[in-house]
């Protein structure tokens, strides 16, 4: 069902950035007007007419907004999560020919067509459990030939879709197998193929790059989002995952939008961020699939100035969960971030990340209708009602989607 | 939609303990047949009937059993979700008023038709995420009047609802405020008020204690399960959860169908349960919504010859989930279960820990008929992709409920 909507009426409480204040609301009741696509104004009475929403007194927040994800692979890998239950770790399932590899392979060989089927429903799923707006990266065709049909894959599936998407260029996730001699001339295909390419068709909105030991130098790194960003791509990376090697600092240096997982950040790079206008994006259904302890330093970066968005980091290897939701849960549980902070994170901070903080993310006069009414009286009960889906209804861009 | 059915057909991968071998099988394709309530045999061939559920090659198991669950409470406790981010501990929080204490204060005052619709919500919400049989505890109550209206809640619930259910009576959660200055007084309550009224008026199938350090000893665990036994009661009980105090050993002593929690166990209470027919009814759920370290020592005791079986512990205390296929995630990825390892501890044990493991929890003749379709390939996709709900279709004794 998808019908336009002249507002949501009939709130419980209701949740969301202030743009003006600068902070958190909490309000209670009433009903916001929707214009076409936007959110008009806020009124206190409620309506009776069959072109506004009903919310029956429940929860309102913004659209949840997911800023990394990894929907474009041609197949899950349970087998990986089974060996890892019995001790391998995730780079000892690499090492042997698992992990991204795996994925690569897989996604040579499937056709445009069927990925991009696989992609939509991924999409639909995480726009049934509250996501309004999602970044999707390429970065299992390690080719030409297969992150072009990646890219495509993604914008077919989004224009068979009501969620709303920003797409990433990642063709450094990883050194293919036919370049791991050989990685500089990886490095030029990137720089001088792959990117131009992905630019000239306008495939991309980011160029990504996993910014790691033994994946691409903090060097490398620099080189390829220099000539991203001279093809008109924005920047967003990979940084400071398992060890420290400066991704933060580099993000906050070149003005990337993004530096995500972080779990090995140093207080420099906390200080670099804070300085700059690059958003943290933490994923910590990351470090829960993996089993490992290592969990993003999130509050010392808030106490420190730093912006934060929370991803869930949707993909076959380290985290198979598209739900924003748990995310949150993940977030107050172990990164100690309250239930607001935590929907902050998820919506304007994950806006900030992407770019769109202007126009989405907040339940404000003038800002997308993008909205989500949950089976829940307040915004605690979000987090902490876990594994199941509380969406009650999805509105993106004024329109009754869920 | 409730219809019974004449079989499932059109398998794909199907699982299930298997009675004869005592092991899991994992098989392919094919037909159970269904008769009544029961399983009949299994058939190579397909059938193209109405009367028989289209799995579309999907996977089959047997219906989840959750064997330890508090859904008779009146209100969630969200506040003190939010205050354990800011760093307070459960036992903090309980010291000050919160926890159980905070839900017997609400659960007192709450109608007894109110609470059943509450438990029947919650009853069905599980039956949605694959759980067909469910053991649910009374003990926010802690005075006879309360305790009754639990049970009895629990009961009608239970008729509303497709869901099947034992029910055990807890009155030893906790020693209620009123009572904190005079123990003795509650127990002997507990003995010869408490316990005779809930075997006579047949409200309960077991009795459960809260056997730890600041709630009840072992001694007094002890004296209170014998009066239960007496009653002819069975006996199931919390175990060594914080700290060792002889839970699982006095659990083996006793003949306890199970002791649950476990996650401080020592090496003395494995061996007692190894040596014993007492299942170890694991709750990871709790480990992980705490942001807890202590995970039970699930490898030590499977490789030490215990039965496992998992559960959710819903609860709004201590773990606000009710979805067991979440429960199977934490398993392997933090107690090392293998995900066909989960699968049994979440199936077959789970009957034995609710002793019924002679007529469910398995895909065998004679077995009851319930049955869950997932949307899946193989099992072990159940713990792998997590946070949605892959529930397709739930048959309970042998009639197509979801």
């Amino acid at each position: 069902m998808i019908k336009a909507l002249k507002g949501v009426t009939n709130l419980g409480q209701w949740v969301s950035w202030n743009p003006i204040t600068g902070q958190m609301d909490v309000r209670q009741g009433g009903t916001w007007i929707i214009e076409d696509d936007l959110l008009v104004e806020y009124r206190s009475q409620n309506y009776k007419d069959l072109n506004f929403l009903d919310a029956g007194g429940r929860l309102l927040t913004p659209g949840l907004i997911d800023p990394h994800t990894h929907p474009a692979f041609a197949s899950t890998r349970e087998i990986e999560f089974e060996l890892r239950s019995q001790g391998k770790s995730y780079q000892e399932i690499a090492a042997s020919g698992g992990g991204i590899r795996n994925s690569v392979r897989q996604l040579r060989e499937i056709t445009e067509l069927d990925l991009s089927a696989l992609i939509r429903n991924r999409l639909n799923q995480m726009l049934a459990h509250g996501t309004t707006t999602v970044e999707c990266k390429s970065g299992y065709g390690l080719s030409t030939e297969s992150e072009l049909k990646s890219l495509r894959a993604i914008r077919s599936a989004s224009l068979q879709s009501e969620i709303q998407t920003f797409s990433t260029f990642l063709g450094a996730h990883e050194v293919p197998d036919e370049y791991r001699q050989d990685r500089e001339t990886y490095i030029n295909l990137l720089i001088n193929e792959m990117i131009p390419l992905v630019s000239e068709l306008k495939l991309a909105d980011f160029c990504d790059v996993f910014c790691e030991e033994g994946v691409f130098s903090a060097g490398e790194t620099e080189k390829i989002l220099e000539s991203a960003k001279s093809n008109g791509l924005k920047l967003r990376f990979h940084a400071d995952e398992f060890v420290s090697s400066g991704g933060a600092e580099l993000a906050a240096k070149m003005g990337a939008l993004s530096a995500d997982h972080l779990m090995a950040i140093t207080d420099k790079g906390i200080q670099a961020l804070a300085a700059s206008d690059t958003v943290a994006t933490l994923l910590p259904g990351t470090t829960f699939f993996l089993g490992s302890k290592s969990w993003a330093p999130a509050r010392k970066m808030i106490d420190a100035g730093v912006t934060v968005a929370l991803a869930t980091d949707f993909n076959p290897g380290s985290n198979m969960s598209l739900s924003m939701p748990f995310i949150m849960t993940l977030a107050v549980i172990y990164l100690k971030l309250t239930p607001l902070e935590a929907l902050q994170a998820a919506t304007v901070g994950a806006a900030k990340s992407l770019g769109i903080a202007e126009t989405r993310g907040c339940l404000a006069s003038g800002f997308q209708a993008d909205l989500v009414v949950w089976d829940a009286d307040n915004y605690r009960q979000l987090p902490y009602f876990y594994g199941i889906n509380q969406v009650s209804t999805v509105i993106v861009q004024g329109k009754h989607i869920i």
